[in-house]
Order: C-alpha cells, then sequence, then structure tokens
C-alpha cells in the first residue's frame, strides 16, 4: 500500500427532504450567491423554487446561470466567471447533475484567475484560490459532488480536459435520491456505467498490498450490478436511487484510491469521443470498457480479473484464471449491454474511423503510459478499431 | 435507507515516515500542545523523541502527561484537563493506541467546562467547545484516530461509559503502520477483535435499504479475517499492518453507520465486564460475540446471519438459511478463538458468576431495548452465562 495524505471534509445532507438544510449552510460562506443550473428541467420539477426559497429564507441574494451544457463548455465557465467577478460572488450553488458542478468548479477557479479560465484546465497549478461550492446532486454518476475534479469541454480545439484541485472540493452537497425519480431510463443506465468505470480505473492498478481498498471497491461495484437495472425499471425505487447515489460519491471522491497509484485509462480515451463527437460519457465507457479489458488481459495482469470474476461477478473460482478472465470480461460486456441496455460499439452512436488516429494520439498524450498497462497511440488505436 | 448527514473532516496522514507532516499540522491550531502518552513504549521505540522533535522544529511548546491506562480513567483525564486550564494548552497530542486518544478526548472536553469533566461523560450535551486533537496512532483497534468518540472508566463507581461529540474528532492524525510492528500478539489479535465487533454492531442493524453499507462491512470483515493472523504470525508485515490500521478508522469513523439506525449491543455489555474486572476489551468483545449472535439469531434474524455467512465466511448459499446462520456463527466463534487465539468463556478471564446480575442490569440501562434485538436485563444474564 502507497503512502498517503486522506482528507474528504465535503459534509453530505442525504436522503428525502435535506435540502431544507441548504440555505443554513450556503449562508456560511457569504450573503451572495451564483445559482447554477442546465437545461432547466430543476424549472420543471420545482426543485428551482426550492433553491431559491432556501437561498431567500437565509438571506442569501442569488444571481443565475442557466443553459450549462450536458458536456460543459469552456464558453459557459467564462460567462460565469464574469458574473462573479462582477457581482461579487461569495458562493456557488450548482443545482444539477456531475456536468452542473463540473462547470461550477471551473467558474470557482475562474473567479479567482486574471487571465482566461481555460488556462486553469491546462494547468492546474495556476488554481490558488477558489469560491466554495455547495452542490446540490440530481443525477448519480459523475461523482462531483464530493470529489477534485471536473471536465471541461473546448469546442474551438476539440479538447475535453480535467480541471482537478482539493480547492474545487464541494463544501458541502445535498443529496436526495428523490431527485433522480425523473432521471431518464437511458441516463440511469448511462450514470450507472459512469460510476462502474471509476471503480474499474482505480481497481486495475499496479499497487500492491491493497486489500481493503480492492473489497471495497467491489462492494461498490456489486451496489451498481444490484440497483442499476432496477432503478431503470422502478425509477422511483427509493433504495436503488440511494444506493446508486451514494455509491457515485465513494466511487471517486479519492478514497478508494488512497494507497494505489496509477493513472486512468479508459476515461482518457472517452474524452476524445466525446470531445469529437458530444457522445453521452457512460456511453463511451460502456462501448470501451470491455475492449480495453480484453486488450491488457494478458499472463501478468490476469490474477486482477480472476478477483473480479470471483468477487464480483460470482464466477467459480476453481475454474483456470484465464478463463474465469474471460468470463468476468464477458460478464462485464454483458452487464452493460444488456442489463444496462448501452451501446457496445462506436457504430452505433455513429463513430467510423475517420478521427481514430487523431484521437488515438490525444488520448496517448493524456498521461497513458502511466496506466494499468502502459498504452502509446497504436495501442489506443486498436481498441477503437476492436470498438467499431 | 434512513436520511444521514456525513462529515468525517479529519486528515489522515498514512504510512510510512508520515509523521513528519506531524509538526506542521499541529501548528495550525497552536503554539503550545499537550503530549498525552501511555505507559511509556513509545520512549523505547524512539516515537517520543520523534514527536517532540516534530513540535520543536515547528515552534510548538510542549507539556507532558504519561501514564494514561489502558483502560483510560477520569482520574487521568481530570489530570489532563488540569494541566490545559493551568498551562493554557491550544492542542493535544495523544500518542498511543485508542486508550491514549479516548483519554484526549476527555480532557479536551473537559479543558472547556467549568465543572468535573465526568458531567460530560454522563451528559453529552454539555459539551459545547474542545480543545483540538492531532493524534499519532501506534495500535489499529478502537478507531478513536478518526471518530467522534471515546470511553472513559470511572473505577469510584465502577462505570465504564461513553463520551461522544463531532467537537471530538480529531483533526488529524498520523496513522504510520510500522508503529504497530511491536505490538504483540495478544494485542493484535484483541485489536482485531475490537475491529470486528464495530463493523458487527452496525451490520445487524434494523434498518432495511443498506445494500452498499452492508458490502462495504463485509469488505471490512474480510480485510481483518486475511489480516488479523497474518499480522500475529509475521509482526513486521507491512500490508497486513497497514490493511488492518485503515480498516480500524473505517470500521466506526461513522461511514458504515450513515443511514443505519440502532444501538449497540455487544460493547454496552462488554463494558461492564471490562468495568468490573478490567479485562481487555477486544477479548470481551470475543468472548460475548457469538454468544449475543446465538441468542437473537431466529427467524426474524436469520437473513442477516445468512448474508454474513454467504458474502463473508463463503458458506454454499444452497443450504438452508438457518444452517447458513449457525455455521456463520461457528466460523465468526472459530475465527476469534482457533484464529485470533483469543479466550472464548468468562472463566478464562477470571469472571464468574459473583456480579452477572448487577452487570447485566448496568447493562441493560444503556440503551440495549434500542439494540438489533431489544435485550432486558434477563436476556443480558442469559448471554454472560452462556459465556460462562
Amino acid at each position: 500500500m502507497n503512502n498517503f495524505v486522506y482528507s474528504i471534509p465535503t459534509t453530505i445532507y442525504f436522503g428525502k427532504g435535506q435540502v431544507e438544510c441548504l440555505g443554513e449552510e450556503v449562508q456560511k460562506y457569504g450573503k451572495k450567491a451564483l445559482l447554477l443550473y442546465g437545461g432547466g428541467s430543476i424549472k420543471k420539477s420545482g426543485l428551482y423554487d426550492t433553491v431559491k426559497e432556501q437561498l431567500a429564507q437565509a438571506g442569501v441574494a442569488c444571481v443565475e446561470l442557466g443553459g450549462v451544457e450536458p458536456n460543459p463548455r469552456i464558453t459557459s465557465v467564462r460567462e460565469g466567471v464574469k458574473i462573479c467577478k462582477e457581482q461579487h460572488v461569495d458562493v456557488i450553488v450548482p443545482v444539477g447533475g456531475g456536468s452542473t458542478i463540473d462547470c461550477a468548479k471551473a467558474i470557482a477557479a475562474g473567479a479567482h484567475y486574471e487571465g482566461d479560465a481555460w488556462d486553469l484546465v491546462i494547468d492546474h497549478s495556476k488554481i490558488k484560490e477558489a469560491t466554495p461550492i455547495v452542490s446540490v446532486l440530481t443525477l448519480s454518476a459523475t461523482g462531483s459532488e464530493m470529489d477534485c475534479g471536473g471536465v471541461i469541454t473546448n469546442f474551438d480545439t476539440n479538447e475535453k480536459r480535467a480541471i482537478s484541485s482539493p480547492l474545487l472540493r464541494p463544501k458541502a452537497s445535498v443529496l436526495d435520491p428523490t431527485y433522480t425519480y425523473t432521471v431518464s431510463r437511458y441516463q440511469t443506465g448511462a450514470g450507472t456505467a459512469d460510476i462502474m468505470s471509476h471503480l474499474f480505473e482505480v481497481y486495475f492498478s499496479r499497487a500492491e498490498g491493497t486489500f481493503m481498498q480492492d473489497r471495497i471497491i467491489e462492494a461498490l461495484l456489486k451496489t451498481c450490478i444490484r440497483y442499476g437495472r432496477v432503478a431503470m425499471d422502478e425509477p422511483d425505487n427509493y433504495d436503488a436511487r440511494a444506493n446508486l447515489m451514494w455509491a457515485s460519491s465513494w466511487a471517486i471522491n479519492d478514497f478508494v484510491a488512497c494507497g494505489k497509484e496509477g493513472a486512468w485509462s479508459v476515461h482518457p480515451m472517452e474524452h476524445e469521443l466525446s470531445a469529437f463527437y458530444d457522445i453521452t460519457h457512460g456511453v463511451g465507457l460502456a462501448i470501451l470498457t470491455p475492449h480495453w479489458m480484453r486488450y491488457v488481459l494478458d499472463e501478468t495482469t490476469v490474477g486482477k480479473f480472476v478477483e473480479l470474476g470471483v468477487n464480483v461477478w460470482g464466477i467459480d473460482p476453481a475454474l483456470p484464471p484465464m478463463e474465469i478472465a474471460n468470463k468476468a470480461i464477458d460478464a462485464t460486456a454483458d452487464f452493460l449491454k444488456n442489463q444496462l441496455e448501452l451501446a457496445s460499439t462506436l457504430k452505433e452512436v455513429n463513430i467510423g474511423e475517420e478521427n481514430l488516429e487523431i484521437m488515438a494520439k490525444k488520448a496517448a498524450a493524456m498521461g497513458l503510459k502511466n496506466g494499468y498497462r502502459p498504452l502509446a497511440w497504436q495501442d489506443v488505436l486498436a481498441i477503437y478499431k476492436a470498438a467499431l
């Protein structure tokens, strides 16, 4: 187990009706909030009014920015930064899914930076200060409500890149599973695939001696497997929504990664797909994951796939290791395709061969040589082609 | 899943040599520290000198209180409170196991209270403020390094009672697994039993819909089972010591209890044993746990025991539920007795029938009616008698 520093000070208000704690919590950070949201579904659901009421009751003035995109764009970030600077915003209150919270993080950093916010995405060391964030989550997927990072897209340059700093971790987040009752069957499946991918990225690591972390990752994977399809079939099943929501936070809030090392592999490959084609992140991950697994499986990595097979998928440990490993990958692919009903080929999301090589080169430049298995751009290209 | 507020802001410096972060961390909370420790083993190991050096380098002045007992006593707490008040201590630095950190917590609260510190043990609502705590852990067991509680003994009244408040959670803790290399075979086994008991207390809860929490508890139980005996046999096995140390914190830092309800059962029963006979806490838990399990197993609770049997002990799920449940209890008892080499009867720790009834009445008064299965004093007496 590697040395680490653990620090996750985010307060979580979890459960039905916990939004009633929002006003008091936001108030701790100032008198003026930027309320940030996406396409306006929170207006339909009434959550927008509830949040406004909470802020008003707490004596917090409010400016607004709506229309944050599903893959949030640097143009929205710039708009938010401008508002924060001009209006002297004390605290940012994103209400939505990971995209809205990711956007809030980039705004939070940009509000304390003189230059263009995209600089901070390119170079995280330039983030020296950030506006506090108190989020209200409406989608279980990215874990942005409790982690340090976000992903911002620049369509001028076809770049989709992570922004990350401990300064960007929300001070508090409201997680009310009932807000996810209206999440569509499709987005529920894609979100579950996203959670699972976060777990796979850390599970498959070169670190040794992380027995506890690996068993906890398996616990979270089992939670996704137990409830992903249930939430699709029964959108207002509270326990399904609650377990997925809490799992989404813990899959990526750094806890399971403590003591494990290594860069992620599938996320950088997927980011190129959605940077070029604006596809749903979780779907891109679902397409690539089984192909990445097959590509990196060999005699040196088979042990980890055996753990996955036996401990998560319940495959008979008496079988030969390579057979268990292949069955584990088959089970993962089958779950993503047939239970979560997600695309399993690039063709299904209208991605052809046209940009594969440039995407592979861009992905490889994102540190893939430090992944579980070091990948050059030719390796990435092979994985993309296998996924066609 | 019940509603909850999650907030665990303790920073953990985990791994070999992380004590080098101590001075800087303590400095955040002031200029004068109370260094608290137990029987002096930290002087033999050299850790005492390292800690003193860290504080000196950071410009933190230091007063000392050694000799904190294995079951820390209110008399030591009073002594610490007196020092804190007289010397205007800013921050308390307990270096040791759970007993020393528990003692620090009671001192931290007592230093801000005008009356006798025992009042705060009796009535936690009187804890309004507390001196910050930065701990250095040398024993994996109680989880005090990351939780809100402690246990203090008053031998004037034969009472062993918990003190608890979010204000008492350490601001930071240094967890260096190598400090536990010198922990004896006996104390390693007892500590592991303590961790497992914290997990059982939460696992067996009346709350429903806590799939994720239950799988994570199983992950932590598996970690104890995987490494408890290994650490006894190979005291300087880093991975064993590291996994046990990290598991000890997470078993009781409130995370696994979030969303679950109910009072603990076996701890209150054990506290009477060690209040009356000053036995090792983990040993008392190891003796009582299987008997408590047998006593509460019936048609209404069998499902939870089946989960334990199948998911933790690998018992064939095809067997009849009651058979799985009994095998799960047998496996638990066998592990505690034969792998951790702990006593399995009260007789082995020189406890006879003489005080059973008064202890049962005292334990029952500690809220056992709100446990997994409500227990009256007669139930507790029956469990004690079964354990003779």
